[in-house]
């Protein structure tokens, strides 16, 4: 039986799916802090390059992918899809289980889809050096990796809860030869305002945030890179979703369920969406979205839907999303790169739409599931991952338990290569169930 | 241009290259160290499962992968074949450079693809538990993965300097459920002699090797898996070089100089034995066969070859190989992998024909070729694979010397994602040349 569904390089998308133009009413916009109003491109021009802040608000269908984006993406891209027939077995499922492989990428997530495509940009525009935050840091090692492509400078605030917790994506970044600083840092005045209340603040990607783009506004060649939340980023990731589409086709099969983990939204959106987009187009049912989220940051669950900031300085535009509050820190938790307040608003919107339905889960039985996942299909699933991996754990039994043959399709954002200290924290019992 | 060469699953070699049947005259026997005469199969079949001893000293020319071992390499075989662009611009050598990566398996190196043969006819045979030693961990990982494949019970003997100073391979061995206990133990007569002698050694393949075999000579079910060295393992893993040969063709290339790593030697010949058997076959020319060792273990540069014992406790036969003596305790060194004193029997023959050409390079050199191909290609090697890694830079930088536009295949056996810790003491500036 087949289990891999491999593109050839040549079937790379050509172009990424703009979920802009199928919403039906746009998106509420960001508004100015100042002025309440909506906000200018102009205004954020000092952070971000023209061709991104187009695509925020660009109404296109599809939007190409620049030729040397293409061929950096083709160091590992079509990544594959994959059956997970063991862990079906051992479930005792007649579910059929899929994933899409975003571990091979060169900083094993999916993170570097949309930093080399910021990278480049920046580049043809003239940016010199790049400022960015990190929580896991699984983004920060790929912008740094991207940086290192297009040849930029690179400074990451790492939030310090990680930055003390995991060393080697910290040498991994240095690695890839851009500067890292622990986040709160003395560097910013937002670092320092910070470090005045609560010295041993274990830090946010909120507190973070602030840091790189106060880092940004000194000028002088230097913009800022965001991972997740706004569009250009999810629309960088749509790859994803555009490539699963045509391998299960190849498979001969289509989801009934799609299922993400959700820190900022981009894993979830860029597999997702092209998703949505096929059935907007009426070529295919639309599968159930599922977007997997912490129970200790639970922001699609448990948070509003309404305007916030996106960091705790309040320095960013408003954006309408689901939030629980941007001074909110979430505790230390294995899956870093999960520890936001807010949520992308266009996952945010397509949630209060009822297109996409959210669910949160406990760490303890995620990492069971992870740990079943290895197991059985040879993988250690990142922290943030096997949030999609629980999810998708839960599904299959109950497939079994109602002897129902759904087709779930994960989307494996990333491995956990670097996390084997929270998997022996596992192994050693220290998550007791509802931890 | 086209820099990735991918096959298809269907493309999987269903046989294994078997090198036995073109070395003109046979290898040296094995001989038992009570009488000096050659060795029975029969006295080895407590050890290992008959298949593998069949295999030991088969001349078919070609051997059949068995169904189950296919399926189980499907999940990440076959492997890519990748042209490290980046890297040849970085060094502006006209050489064009490829590499066959094996970091994709599983547990991120080669060692899967015999640990799983392995299990897969210890379980056809009835065995119920594996023992066996490792280095670095790539071993010990691998079967720990392939016998939760197959069913098996596994226990690893676990090098102590490697034990200490890579805690995370250690988990992912007790992730895939397998027990694991630091070499020199006291749980074995041949641990104990040792340690009485030196309560702080920190170990060595030689001596973890003689616990393993005295654990599985215990019986009771159980039997012994080497990862290296026997004429086996390196059959098993001649699935690389079929693969990669298939690959160059697509490429419409064909390698000047094959390098590989060398610690027992598969990976090495993993790669290289399928290209000296087209070669044989009259359909190709022979590339240059380069093996790279540590200077800090230089078995093939500095050993002798004769007979001598494959493990401290000298409870092995005798084979005839490059060795720098069976007590020989090589320093602490990141590459743990290639800290063995023998080498594998075909790979020290080749040697002695001059067929394969050892070379040694130092530690230090070694880690910053490393770091510069992953700054181009955005992969970190293991500290293994850096050693060939460094041989094909300085191969390369010789090209650009002499504008000659040499074609260099690398044997890339693993990623370095569980040595974070050797990437930064590297950055750290600790490694100073000639280290």
């Amino acid at each position: 039986m087949k289990t891999v569904f491999l593109l050839h390089q040549e079937e790379l998308p050509r172009s990424w799916y703009n979920v802009l133009s199928d919403l039906g009413r746009p998106l509420d916009p960001p508004l100015d802090p100042q002025t309440g109003a909506p906000i200018s491109p102009d205004a954020l021009a000092v952070l971000f390059p023209r061709a991104c802040l187009e695509q925020e608000v660009a109404t296109d269908r599809f939007i190409p992918i620049p030729e040397p984006v293409q061929e950096a993406y083709r160091r590992w891209r079509p990544t594959p899809l994959a059956r997970a027939v063991r862990l079906e077995r051992a479930l005792g499922t007649p579910a059929r289980i899929y994933f899409k492989y975003e571990g091979g990428s060169p900083t094993g997530s999916h993170k570097a889809n949309t930093a080399l495509a910021q990278a480049y940009y920046n580049r043809a525009e003239g940016t010199r050096r790049l400022t960015t935050e990190t929580g896991a840091g699984q983004w920060g090692s790929a912008l740094a990796f991207a940086c290192a492509t297009f040849g930029l400078r690179c400074t990451v605030y790492m939030v310090r809860s990680s930055y003390e917790g995991k060393p080697y994506r910290r040498t991994l970044i240095r690695l890839f030869g851009a500067e890292i600083h622990p986040s709160p840092s003395d560097r910013t005045a937002a670092g320092r305002a910070v470090l005045a209340r609560d010295p041993d603040s274990p830090g946010s990607l909120g507190i973070a945030i602030s840091e790189a783009i106060e880092d940004a506004r000194r000028g002088d060649g230097t913009k800022y890179a965001l991972g997740s939340v706004l569009n250009h980023v999810l629309l960088h990731q749509t790859v994803i979703g555009l490539e699963a589409i045509r391998q299960m086709e190849v498979a001969g099969d289509w989801p009934d369920v799609v299922v993400g983990c959700v820190g900022g939204g981009s894993n979830f959106a860029g597999l997702a969406l092209p998703f949505f987009g096929e059935a907007r187009a009426g070529r295919r049912l639309l599968p159930r979205l599922l977007a997997v989220e912490p129970t200790a940051c639970p922001s699609l669950t448990r948070g509003e839907y309404r305007y916030d900031y996106g960091d705790t300085a309040r320095t960013t535009p408003l954006l309408k999303m689901h939030t629980l509050g941007a001074d909110f820190v979430p505790p230390p938790l294995h899956a870093g790169g999960l520890r936001y307040h807010g949520m992308a608003p266009i996952v945010s919107r397509l949630v209060a739409d009822g297109v996409v339905e959210p669910v949160a889960y406990d760490q303890g039985d995620v990492f069971r599931s992870a740990a079943l996942f290895a197991q059985t299909e040879g993988i250690v699933p990142a922290p943030e991952t096997a949030h999609a991996v629980h999810a998708a754990v839960e599904l299959a039994r109950r497939c079994a338990a109602e002897d129902e043959a759904k087709v779930i399709l994960i989307g494996f954002s990333g491995h956990g290569h670097f996390d084997m200290a929270a998997y022996e924290a596992a192994l050693a019992g220290s998550f007791p169930r509802g931890s």
